[in-house]
């Protein structure tokens, strides 16, 4: 499948981030789609020296809409918030849309034609009842996989058992990235789940696809986050993305050649390092996919921040925990701070930016890179930014 | 509400289209959405001297597959039919989708990152109750104006009450676009409805919204279509893509300033003239978002090939028929061609690339420079791309 000799889009990124704002993550039943946008566009004007009128062109990421809110054409409404005319593009990448989105944003700077892009993600999901937002949902995922029952928990439940028996991992290792996050998430003001859960906790809670439980998947929840790029700043002392690679794969598993890695995200990785010019090892800290606490495990080797089989033993070793070599979802992830599925990925962003901006850790490997790594279904697409000070 | 000083994106564009196909449009029930993609690449690909390994990035145009199909995530289905790992982006912007994308991949192509990039549009939705499709239609509309029991025609029906009261118009005038672009569709293999109607006929059609009529509507299609366009290729005797732009307004018609004008096309389209550096009065022929008559009449105005209020006076004249100064809608149009909606904007650029290689008629304005003009709900999204031999 792969076709690496095809890599075009390995060109050197410069985009300066001028501004990040995210909201409250939650069941969030006192605010509308449309509030949540209209507070991150506020939100992210504030948080910087532009006004509605500077903003040239948008991309507005969102999965649910059309479902949720029997709403698919919000580019219109975001004009109508703005006042403007100008361009707005949705992206839907099923959980990938945010950063789809981000990446789309960056390739009209690069292209010239455009100086400064709003970028906003936004999801309402908790007004729907969950049957009809897990088949909603499955929307992402193949028709032969739903035909035989399949629902994304049970898809990574498939990824998870072939890992724990490949790799001679412990059911307790699933438990790690959760409770790392959740630990994160108690400094986020933002997060959904802003409290610690005992490893112990998570593996006494519900089996939902063995060996998934309750507690390794991310939840259901409303919010939205934006953020503000430019190009030809003057960047320094800026934020600045280095890299923004997207890759996909096929849709159903039973396609795959592997299920221990999930091609899509290897590949984003290495044309993202090859534009930014750094190893894996260069990375700071990461925000990463973890719809389930299995997707952590996996992305951490495919980005290459350890070897292939010996992600959980980092896990224990507490690399990705704060403190640790890389920490690894300081937001919370998408367990604890929440997984508004268009949201997800521009959020992911802010949290980078944020940390760039005010590290909330002191030994965290310098310079300050950081990356972002946002999947769509089981792998099927694959988005990945890198952002340095 | 206009926003001409931040117009940045006036830079020339120059994209040379390399294929491009179209399957048949109609009530395709032996044919799946997956066999239309799959169809319009194959097509696509054999209509051109590349291989699947050849295309950088995709992006692929759909309103429709999340209700009709069940299936958001076609990016993964894409890669797979390809056998690649490219980058795949789906743009859904209701019915100006189709325009949104191959404007997107233009970007894509001058960020330098990307040398060759595919454009699909594809729609599948006889298969739908009419009832839902209908209500899944109105997802492109605004929420003030489905609880106040409106409808697309009916939105439609307001803007063409408006233009009738204004300008003197009459019930007749609105049938000619229809009568028009029927005729014109008797010569295209691919046309939904290839076969004459009467203005007679046409005005004798059962009052859906008074005054439109079933015969001034486009129909429910099923059909898919595909672009490739190319970057710093060899230009001589290529056909190229000289404009490229986007605009946007309100959703809902009782924001706007006028009811005679869809400022989305007028705001586009100085856009894509002055990326040109040509005048409405430069366009040999254009394919127009026909979606109710009373559309055509007002886009006529707004690109400028007529003054405002003189669109019904110039269609009495002949004007846009084969023949006249500036035919418009040579395939039919979405009356006649058909209107799959997330195909019709790149069917478009299909259309005009065919007209451009081996035009229908002798008597076009030279040099030959074609204009599609795709629009999203009623005006909330316009897109406008300028193409030359």
């Amino acid at each position: 499948m792969s076709n690496m000799s095809n890599m075009s889009n390995i060109t050197p990124v410069d985009i300066t981030v001028t501004s990040a704002y995210q909201t409250k993550f939650g069941e969030l039943w006192d605010k509308s789609l449309y509030d949540l946008i209209a507070e991150t566009i506020h939100g992210v004007l504030k948080n910087s020296s532009l006004e509605k009128k500077d903003i040239e062109i948008v991309y507005f990421a969102n999965k649910m809409a059309s479902q949720a809110c029997d709403q698919n054409h919000i580019s219109a409404i975001i004009n109508q918030i703005l006042g403007t005319q100008v361009p707005v593009i949705r992206i839907e990448a099923a959980c990938a849309s945010g950063g789809v989105a981000v990446s789309q944003a960056c390739l009209a700077l690069e292209s010239g034609k455009y100086k400064r892009a709003l970028i906003i993600g936004a999801e309402k999901m908790t007004d729907l009842p969950v049957d009809q937002i897990s088949y909603d949902l499955m929307h992402a995922a193949s028709q032969q996989e739903r035909d035989a029952g399949l629902t994304f928990v049970g898809l990574y439940a498939l990824l998870a058992k072939k890992y724990l028996i490949t790799f001679d991992a412990t059911e307790k290792d699933l438990a790690l990235p959760s409770a790392k996050n959740h630990k994160h998430a108690q400094s986020n003001p933002k997060a959904q789940f802003p409290f610690e859960i005992s490893v112990e906790k998570i593996m006494a809670s519900p089996l939902v696809a063995d060996p998934i439980r309750l507690l390794h998947c991310s939840p259901i929840t409303d919010g939205a986050a934006a953020v503000i790029i430019e190009k030809n700043k003057n960047n320094k002392n800026k934020i600045k993305i280095v890299a923004s690679a997207q890759a996909g794969d096929t849709l159903a598993l039973s396609q795959r050649e592997t299920l221990t890695t999930l091609p899509a995200t290897t590949h984003s990785a290495q044309i993202a390092y090859t534009q930014a010019g750094i190893s894996p090892q260069d990375i700071s800290f990461a925000e990463i996919h973890d719809c389930f606490s299995i997707a952590e495990i996996l992305a951490v080797e495919d980005l290459g921040f350890c070897k292939k089989g010996t992600g959980f033993r980092a896990m224990r070793n507490g690399d990705f925990s704060m403190g640790g070599a890389c920490p690894v979802n300081i937001s919370g992830g998408l367990k604890a701070c929440g997984h508004p599925v268009g949201a997800t990925g521009v959020k992911q962003i802010v949290e980078i930016v944020t940390q760039l901006q005010n590290p909330t850790h002191t030994k965290l490997k310098k310079p300050l890179v950081g990356l972002a790594h946002n999947i769509g279904g089981t792998g099927g697409t694959a988005v990945i930014h890198i952002l340095t000070k």
